[in-house]
């Protein structure tokens, strides 16, 4: 009997149609299929395959001790996220010793801001890993604004909200063009962010990049103080155009 | 008899089995289809569709006048792109005037420094345009070299290797995770730049990320002054890691 492969298959954005054509193929056959989901939810990446499973599939969810009950900087966060894959990676690992290959659902691409890069270095020095490349949900974002995020040469600047104010500010400050991902309830210190760094005018907010409810506002007319988790802000490049 | 619709159509970093869903359907159904090219040469978008064609596919080839022979900065430069835009422009329009849809085949995602912008951009205003994001080369790189591009908070700068140097060097000194594309004939101007900001022992080559030949090597270790067209560089982040 030989080992199976743990494959971490980036989903995209979120329309299905955006899967690569490897993906899919992948998605479709799984016998095993894995995903991380918040406790009590269904999960976003298994929402994305909504249809697409083998009747036969059989499904393992891997479900989030903590996501925002403990702070970042206290260090139990790190002990408690870090039993959490490490538990996961031995139920991943087990099946892939049987013999069985396991789908591994990742929103947009894997190895992006992604949380399978935590299983995925516990797993591969044991077990055959693969990761497949998907479109991220800032391709999705720049495609839904319908102008290009880069002109000419201008360097690309990529953020996560849940960054210090200060630091925020002074990155998009000195960024061309510039994505901010993790918007969600950090919206109001990207926004003091943006203002600070000269950019708020310019900064639209993309919510759902790709999917049913896609939206694209221009951040200065957004009045929420939080947006959902699916929520991109865009400041485009200016560069040469010939 | 109603107007057609020009597609810019992402294929991917160069596997076709990593173009989606969506642009696999597009190609493969495409009564028109036109792509970039260097003169003389089959075209890089063209390549990654070799064997998908219709075979009454009409194929429009539209070849740049100048790529590497007038200095970027020449005025020149830009009023002769600049009219070769226009003349493309013109030709798609009156397809779709004509009421055929027309597929542009495009590397990577199409508005993450790709041609197909300049074409977007004067033809929105007259005929309907849809842009389909793809994967693009730089995740197809990170996956190749095995580890995620970026940890926990990491942010990432994606520069063009034609920057000036000293623009290289700044911007990399402040980039947490990194990616340099457009290396060609900027190699050696690459690698001083990355000397500068004290990354060139951590950074790695990624030769035709996803296609036959991808090939990833430390950049200490490449000799050669230059390097393919296809070539990106990636120096990880070291961000938290549970
Ligand atoms: C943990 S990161 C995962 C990123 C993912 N691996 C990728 O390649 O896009 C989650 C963040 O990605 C962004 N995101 C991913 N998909 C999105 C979409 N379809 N629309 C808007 N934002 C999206 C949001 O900023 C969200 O907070
Ligand atoms: C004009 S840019 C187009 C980028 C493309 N639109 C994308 O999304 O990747 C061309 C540059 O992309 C990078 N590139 C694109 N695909 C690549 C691949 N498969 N392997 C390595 N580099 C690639 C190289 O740095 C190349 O010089």
């Amino acid at each position: 009997m030989s080992v199976g492969t743990i494959y971490g298959v980036g989903l995209g954005p979120g329309d299905p149609e955006l899967m690569s054509v490897r993906a899919d193929r992948l998605v479709r056959a799984a016998r095993h299929v894995a995903y991380f989901r918040k406790a009590g939810l269904a999960g976003r990446a298994r929402a994305i395959v909504e249809g697409m499973l083998r009747p036969d599939a059989r499904e393992h969810p891997m479900e989030y001790p903590v996501t925002t009950e403990i702070a970042l900087t206290d260090p139990r966060y790190n002990e408690t996220l870090s039993a959490f894959y490490a538990s996961a990676t031995a139920h991943l690992r087990t099946l892939a010793e049987a013999g069985e290959d396991v789908v591994v659902l990742c929103e947009g691409d894997p190895f992006f801001y992604g949380s399978f890069m935590h299983l995925q270095v516990r797993l591969k020095a044991h077990v055959p890993v693969e990761v497949v490349p998907a479109v991220t949900g800032m391709s999705a974002a720049w495609t839904a604004t319908g102008q290009p995020v880069t002109w000419g040469d201008d360097a690309l600047t990529v953020l996560a909200g849940t960054l210090p104010e200060a630091d925020l500010a002074r990155r998009m400050a000195q960024a061309d063009a510039l994505v901010v991902m993790k918007i969600g309830r950090n919206l109001g210190r990207v926004r003091r962010a943006l203002e600070t760094a000269g950019k708020a005018e310019r900064a639209l907010l993309v919510e759902y990049a790709s999917m049913g409810d896609q939206r694209v506002t221009p951040l200065a007319q957004v009045e929420a103080t939080a947006v959902p988790y699916f929520s991109i802000v865009i400041v485009h490049g200016q560069g040469r155009r010939p």
